[in-house]
């Protein structure tokens, strides 16, 4: 079958060796004569898969001592409103940057438990930039912060200090480069870009900061009652946690998060300089905010749009059309993405460059 | 490869095509060169599997006019709260019934929500028998039943007349007989015994019923919500909908629930038939109220469960272990678990008694 450059924004593209994992297992587990999706997830064979999830999370990731890592269900919405069940005191307050329309799902859903200030806004000029130098209440509950955002396409590169504990949605850059988890009380995503396929949520979460809201959680709502059953407070999503599994063992096997972050590095340095240099685009961000991820970018002329859009269908290239609410195109270049695929769509720029010159 | 008969409580037995359409779409899905698992879920494709999966969910049960079927995640567990949520009143009843584990870890979760009253229990027989002939409070907001127990092997046989919105747990037995829904506010099942696999919860809401309990409730556990964006809402379990379409096109495919519950019924024919013929064996549960889906029963002499084990084991049979709670032996025979598993099964159970003649 032909070649498809896959620049989804998620669910996006996965390694072939990840997609023929998941497909054998589902016709045939270890040496059961079974389908990893018709057994027991407490046999032995499914709890070593999730043991080995979380192990090669702890290890990809370097989480320290005092922290649990665990796959829960519901995607990063439903950390939204967990979040605040958990650590958003009655009459509590806490602290949100609003970078997007993802951030603005989580200060939505946080208000129903609370005050929430937001310290930080990049509205003013539709989220094209990270907000920076912005103060943090000290009597905050928790400061809340999206790290990508991939519907914009900008990232933060530096998170602010603050002795107040940070919540971070990492969903659309985990795993992308080396982070210190020390710095955050919870990290969250859903685990359909970096490490996996939509339907498993990995929380990290510090030990000593969980039920801190001090209300009564419901059970499936309660990080702490989720960490003590290594998730499996009831059935867990079995195929997508064997995905991920299957895809850190993957960037373990390439090289670990070190090696991941200088792809992605050349990644980001290829398609934001021929956005750069072609004189048919422009990008969409401040260029210190650019996000690895996502890079946005629209025509300097519209009109040239059904051309330009022919030319990357006809390159088998799939998924760069721009969300909605930004227009022009959204090239994700999430772990899985070669570089290669790439380079296919800076060609096609640059032919189209030329056609127009 | 040698056959297994799996008997798992669940996730449990799917039927090979649905295991082999699954593993194929995992591999490849359409024609777009490209795995199931790495597309957009907003897209053409995939946008088509949900909108046949909660079609034919709607054609088998034959859903009238007035409600809404919906994919959700995070299993029963999660209904458990967002029922209450959605449907108990600030200050409100709701009447709960009490046959089992699962039950009781629904009223847990709704007593942080109002008053809950529990109408009827079977704890002082360890849930060997469905309470009847208890009344409902006509002022209760909803009465939650349990309709199957896999844990005891009981099952609810005919619901009770009430003016009040009943809201069912149909878990462990939703499609495998015809069910009249309009006799439902509301009904959820977590999919992997049925209707598929782990990672994805059915809920069928009567529109009228939705945020009756008139509560801020947040976006993920909120059914309006969900129902209007189509199951949509946020990212959806992608695989565990596509696996659940499938076992529902299976269901249609072999003539539809009627059929089914003549498989059940057969299969239930079989294995109690020999439970009670069979010296060495007895039955747990009361004779009217025994379950369709899981047969509990236990041997009359322990001393001889090595020698059975060894026998079942050596027969390729997989998953009778009892639970915990109740101990002995449990065969779940769920919609896709083929009549000639429980013939060995039941063969095994004769040669056992011969041989201890």
């Amino acid at each position: 079958m032909s070649k498809v450059h896959n620049f989804s924004a998620g669910p996006c593209i996965l390694p072939p060796e990840v997609l023929k994992g998941a497909a054998d297992a589902v016709g045939q587990f270890n040496d059961l004569n079974l389908s990893l999706i018709e057994v027991s997830h407490r046999g032995k064979d499914f709890i070593a898969v999730a043991e080995k999830a979380v192990g090669l999370v702890k290890e990809l990731l370097e989480v320290p001592e005092g922290y649990s890592v665990m796959y829960l269900q519901g995607g990063a919405s439903l950390q939204f409103l967990m979040t605040p069940y958990n650590f958003l005191k009655e009459g509590g307050t806490a602290a949100y940057t609003n970078t997007g329309t993802w951030a603005k799902k989580a200060i939505k859903e946080a208000k129903l438990f609370g005050n929430i200030e937001v310290v930080a806004s990049s509205e003013d000029r539709n989220h094209t930039y990270i907000p920076k130098g912005y103060t943090i209440p000290e009597n905050a509950d928790y400061f809340h912060i999206t790290s990508n955002n991939t519907i914009y396409g900008t990232q933060v590169m530096e998170f602010p200090e603050t002795s107040v504990p940070i919540i971070c949605d990492m969903s659309s850059d985990i795993f992308s480069k080396k982070i210190d988890v020390s710095k955050f009380d919870v990290i969250y995503a859903g685990a359909q870009k970096n490490m996996g396929t939509a339907g498993a949520t990995l929380a990290i979460v510090k030990d000593s900061f969980m039920e801190s809201s001090g209300r009564a959680i419901p059970s499936m709502l309660n990080y702490k009652i989720h960490a003590s059953k290594e998730s499996m407070f009831n059935t867990p999503p079995v195929f997508a946690i064997y995905v991920s599994m299957l895809m850190l063992q993957w960037m373990k096997d390439i090289g670990g998060v070190e090696k991941i972050a200088e792809m992605n590095k050349a990644k980001a340095e290829l398609m934001y300089g021929e956005i750069d240099r072609n004189s048919m685009f422009k990008a969409v961000v401040d260029v210190e905010d650019r996000s690895e991820m996502n890079a946005t970018f629209v025509l300097n002329d519209d009109s040239k749009q059904d051309e330009f859009n022919a030319m990357w269908t006809a390159a088998n290239i799939s998924g760069i059309k721009g969300h909605r609410d930004v227009g022009g195109y959204r090239a994700s270049m999430y772990n899985a993405l070669p570089i290669e695929s790439v380079q296919v769509l800076v060609d096609v720029m640059k032919e189209f460059e030329s056609k127009n010159a």
